[in-house]
């Protein structure tokens, strides 16, 4: 296993047990919900926003227990987007990390529910005095998850993934979307990182810039394996963008220019670390990683 | 008009332009949730905890435009906890404030997505500098609102109100039901208002207990509302809670003894505010008001 394997896998495995005990299980009519929530946070998943929150924490000496509540709280908001995006009124998924989605484990409602649950506790985390001393850095957490989160970012995005004009987006359009939808989140992750490590302006700047890149490198892979990859490997089903004819990074760029596209930014997003020197090995790795991974 | 009527109506006119101002309209394909966001926040409604908010605030001097922020904060949560409930996975309502429900306007996609754009959008309006310069109280406001809203608030009171068990709960399983889905965000209204004026422990649990006095009261006249005004004044169906074989404050005591407990609440409610003196004369009309409130 190399440097980053474990690094990933471990890191993995401590934001479930902070999940854990950040989501208590309920008791009587109430706790179907608590249940739902747990079931969306605790089945596995690559964890890749919180490990990026733990690895661009370390750069500023952020001890990992701090960083991993926070992680946690984007996790939540990881979660609750997926849990809404799997239901029958927008991508109507039955499958997700190979189980059962949320909907159709529980039902409709418990989904709905279980997700503005998990985005709601997520502001909870942050705002709690555990994450931060100082509610001047617990209240830039607030902001900066709202901002990726909300219509300006996210939930802007999969407004535009589920629109009409959405089969019809050139290569700018797409990438908009991608900015919105997936690269926001993954973009404040870094941040977070820097929010909690109060990093001089010019370090927040450069693990922005390398979050923009690897955001944008992470999606094309996402395209690719969506149209290259198998269903097994990915315990979601494939091949759903091209046979909705929606526009995609691959059937826009065709897969070798996608492929070339995305490694230009893996190199690109590495670049933007060298302010930290060997410091930031791993997120380089990571930015290698989301390229080549196969699920 | 009494005073009571004034001040609701002035502040009902005052939110409403803070909401319009916080929510802008947006371009392009994520423009839509934009305009459902808006269509579910600016198309009236009677703005009863904006209103708590800012009456709670004045008693610690805090000027109305510094409450406002908050009280739209607050209201963006009601309207989407409204947008979701109405969901055809929920409740199926096409009527509300006497519009379309935001998914019969739109679609469902756009009304989930719209609910999470709005309850996302408060805690960005909570964690912005303008809403208070302090630190501490930006991120108590926060840790309040999400403690209100989430799963051991308003969405476990949801998820016990579209539970198997809801048809049979008995006196203190509807109390507890209405405690969480509409009391905890009434509470946290009047709470807000001493947050921000930050007061002293004792003025804060006064507050807490008049507020926990109105929300049952509220919820019990909405129950008496429900089995016996017109839809017509209403803006949405009524007599649903008695067709769907709801257990309710109404069924459970009989009409009459429902407006006597009502009564006693508004009486428990204003005695909690001794200690304020005069000042306290609107929130005082504010209990009465819930009571005998026609829509």
């Amino acid at each position: 296993m190399t440097d980053l394997q474990e690094a990933l896998k471990s890191t993995a495995a401590a934001v479930t047990r902070q999940l854990d005990e950040l989501l208590p299980q309920g008791a009587g009519p109430r706790g179907q919900v608590v249940e739902a929530m747990r079931y969306a946070c605790l089945g596995g998943g690559k964890r890749l926003r919180p490990f990026l929150v733990v690895a661009s924490a370390r750069l500023f000496d952020v001890r990992d227990p701090r960083a991993l509540r926070v992680a946690a709280a984007i996790e939540m908001v990881h979660c609750y987007s997926l849990v809404h995006d799997d239901l029958p009124a927008m991508d109507d998924s039955d499958l997700r990390r190979g189980k059962k989605t949320v909907h159709r484990k529980f039902d409709d409602a418990t989904a709905i529910l279980a997700g503005d649950g998990l985005l709601t506790e997520a502001f909870a985390v942050l705002s709690e005095p555990a994450t931060h001393k100082d509610a001047e850095v617990r209240t830039e957490l607030t902001r900066g998850l709202a901002a990726a989160a909300g219509a300006r970012g996210m939930v802007g995005g999969q407004m535009i993934d589920i629109s009409p004009e959405r089969d019809d987006l050139d290569l700018d359009g797409v990438t908009q979307l991608q900015r919105l939808k997936t690269g926001a989140l993954i973009a404040f992750s870094c941040e977070a990182g820097a929010i909690l490590g109060r990093a001089p302006d010019a370090e927040r700047e450069a693990l922005r810039a390398y979050a923009g890149d690897l955001g944008l490198a992470f999606q094309i892979a996402d395209d690719l394996l969506d149209a290259e990859g198998s269903s097994e490997e990915l315990g979601k089903p494939t091949g759903q963008d091209a046979a909705a004819g929606k526009a995609t990074f691959v059937n826009l760029m065709g897969p070798r220019r996608a492929r070339e596209r995305a490694q230009e930014l893996v190199e690109s997003a590495s670049e933007h670390l060298d302010v930290f020197g060997d410091k930031a090995d791993l997120l380089r790795q990571t930015a290698r990683f989301v390229v080549t991974r196969r699920s």
